[in-house]
């Protein structure tokens, strides 16, 4: 029979150890932190009825759908986001739930674009949410979240850019700019790549006047400590209601952020931020960092008024946010970060003897059940292929013994970075025997 | 505009947090007893080539795929297990990750069944397998993470039921019945649902004389301690080398178990487990639960020949198993073992005074700090409503404060089983607080 050639579909990919172990890891810290305010998961379908997806979606997400009709004749499309679905899961469940409702979401979504560097078909979102509430206590939290999750996967220079979008509708309704809405935020969105010259150029085409750029522009261009920049709007934005309770907002948000003990270098009110376009319609946020400001955010979100409207007539206001999972882990293996290891374990046990089996099972139980991970090598091989192989998967400790030894009721202990041993007993004095591992385990790392 | 009907399609359901809360902490249970065995994870991907996948399945699975033609025009579908991704992505990656390989995978499957009473069409397996290794270490490994997985879940009472194909083979080798082994293997396999008169019904139609069935039956119902079930096995397969071969390894396999401090009530030699009939080759096993034997197996695995056959020339034996995630779930229900809770939260904090919002901030952060979780209110309505919010989804403790405790640098801490309260001061002495609030989290719970 012919082989069948094993290879993965074009835009996807396998995670091997190496890839999978920090995947897993980052996503182990964004649950933990969700935890931490009170978050709690839900999960949905990966296949949801195309009329529930389509709903919501652009003409680009519609596009870029993989759906098909299922045996059953219905239409059919996997999700390409976990915003589509936590709608209409909220429409359909939040009598039950109640309000607010504070979930977190990690799963896999979909989209058949084309391939390019970085960007895959299927990735893995991480967002978490406030639904029914539109008070500045779940804009703080969010910020909170996101500042408390940079610092957990060990990102300590970042920035998170924070603007209100009713700071730029008062600006629109000072400069009697709503019409050209779409092209002014579009334009503050984009003037930290092409420049202040491009933006006015697009300005004009969309018909405002030179006045007008001028105080797009300025606005834009405000800088300063968090109260400058919020004293600054408050100039510019005093003839607008809406300008000034959007003002307010970040003020009040900025102010429990520091209560909360988190250092202003961590954070920004910063005005060019929207968010897209039609979505927001409060605080927004995004995350830059420090040291890869060019890679774009990694965690960006904001609030909206109505989440659900395609679904429910039942008004569902709400804020949250979304880390992105792929962007953050290449970022971290660019940073080094990430450590190299490709092993779970601690304690590696080659097999010398395969006719003592029970003993290094019974010395494996111990170290297990004093908290460590422990693996047997399966095959009985030559000493340095064994050794080989716990070196590659990074294996710091390993539990040499061989039938004289286990005579003896003894085992040599060996730091396998270090390469320091020492032999002990083990059988008679579990207790010291641990003791002595934990010594052992505590060696500076030569390799690190 | 028409509201969308909020749905989820046929088959497929939400979890809310009640459910997805116990399910979760369930896999975050597996990952760490298969990590503390040296397994490393791995992920690959939803959609596969329709000729990878097709390859190894069943007529039953071909059919139950969900699979269509791609915007590319390739023919794809949905992964139906995690065992034809696991061949397919050895074939391909062995080389580079050397044997042995051990990972775990945990990840969702799609399968189109017609849906019935706690059958999904999407529902997600738990993996875990070492590639690569013949050794009996391997064997007693899988064994050993079996129990592991049960007792860490906080099920007690649970057999894991072993056998071997040798000893069935040996069998059929010993009645001259080669060309009978799927009537045996499938007859063996049923006998304890259908009974001894269906199964020599039968055998019977099946060709056997009256001796043979009764060998077989006679094999069948060996029961007792696990050595004088080994003693038996010993006897019946005398003449067979395969079936003594079968038998020895099963006895290196429970006495390193019994090495590795597993109580002989947690296992049991069982010669009716055939478990499939084309794929294992050795060592066999399920796990059945002693308060709910009726639900079947929780955990089942073996050792099977050549993973990965279809795809490369390159032999790849291994051994593994699967935990049934969603139909342990239900027995952890029906058993009483998961708790109510909804929240992932700790600790409970009112919003009484909005303008106080950043001494609430500052309060939470310092229960964060401390390690435990915490959520403030994101309203100020009556504390009625938000302790009856904090009531429904099981926090443990609620940190009560307005203006003129916040005064006074003082707070109510009340144990919400209990209701036990008590005030203390928490700005000027963080620690003292904390002690304080780790007295109040141990008051037993009244409701547990």
């Amino acid at each position: 029979m012919a082989l069948i050639e094993p290879r993965t579909l074009k835009g996807f990919r396998d995670f091997l150890p190496a890839a999978m172990i920090p995947r897993e890891k980052l996503m182990e810290v964004a649950r933990s932190v969700y935890r931490r305010y009170g978050f709690v998961p839900i999960d949905t379908p990966a296949l949801e009825l195309l009329e529930v997806l389509t709903g919501k979606g652009s003409e680009e997400t519609d596009r870029q759908m993989y759906h098909f009709i299922d045996a059953g004749g219905r239409a059919v499309g996997m999700r390409f986001d976990l915003t589509v679905p936590l709608a209409r899961f909220a429409a359909q469940h939040i009598h039950e739930l109640g309000t607010p409702f504070k979930r977190y979401q990690i799963g896999s979504v979909w989209r058949g674009e084309t391939p390019q560097a970085g960007r895959f078909r299927e990735f893995v979102q991480c967002d978490f949410d406030t639904i029914g509430s539109t008070g500045v206590v779940s804009d703080i939290e969010t910020a909170l979240v996101i500042h408390e999750l940079m610092h957990s996967v060990g990102v300590h220079r970042f920035k998170i850019r924070i603007n209100n979008r009713q700071v730029l509708s008062g600006l629109l309704e000072q400069l009697d700019l709503q019409a050209s809405s779409t092209a002014v935020l579009r334009a503050l969105d984009k003037i930290e790549k092409v420049g202040a010259d491009q933006v006015t150029k697009e300005l004009n085409v969309a018909g405002l006047s030179a006045a007008q750029i001028d105080q797009v522009l300025t606005l834009a261009a405000i800088q300063g400590s968090t109260d400058e920049v919020l004293a600054k709007l408050d100039t510019v934005l005093q003839g607008s209601e809406i300008g000034q309770q959007g003002v307010e907002r970040l003020r009040t948000i900025c102010s429990a952020m520091t209560a909360a003990g988190v250092q202003e270098e961590f954070y920004q009110v910063d005005v060019s931020i929207a968010r897209g376009l039609d979505y927001y319609t409060g605080v927004v946020f995004e995350t830059v960092l420090g040291d890869l400001p060019g890679i774009g955010s990694v965690c960006s979100g904001g609030r909206y008024d109505n989440l659900a409207g395609l679904y429910t007539k039942q008004h569902l206001p709400g804020i949250g946010a979304s880390l992105g999972l792929d962007r953050l882990l290449a970022a971290l293996e660019q940073l080094g970060l990430i450590p190299k290891s490709i092993s779970s374990a601690d304690v590696f046990i080659p097999l010398f003897d395969a006719n003592r089996i029970n003993d290094y099972f019974q010395l494996a139980s111990i170290v297990r059940k004093a908290g460590w991970s422990a693996e047997v090598y399966p095959e009985a091989k030559k000493l340095g292929a064994q050794l080989k192989y716990a070196d590659q998967r990074g294996f710091r400790i390993a539990l040499i013994a061989g039938s004289q030894e286990f005579d003896a009721g003894e085992v040599q202990i060996k730091n396998l970075a270090t390469k320091v041993s020492t032999t002990v007993t083990w059988r008679e004095t579990p207790e010291a025997f641990v003791a002595s591992l934990s010594n052992m385990m505590r060696l500076p790392d030569l390799m690190a």
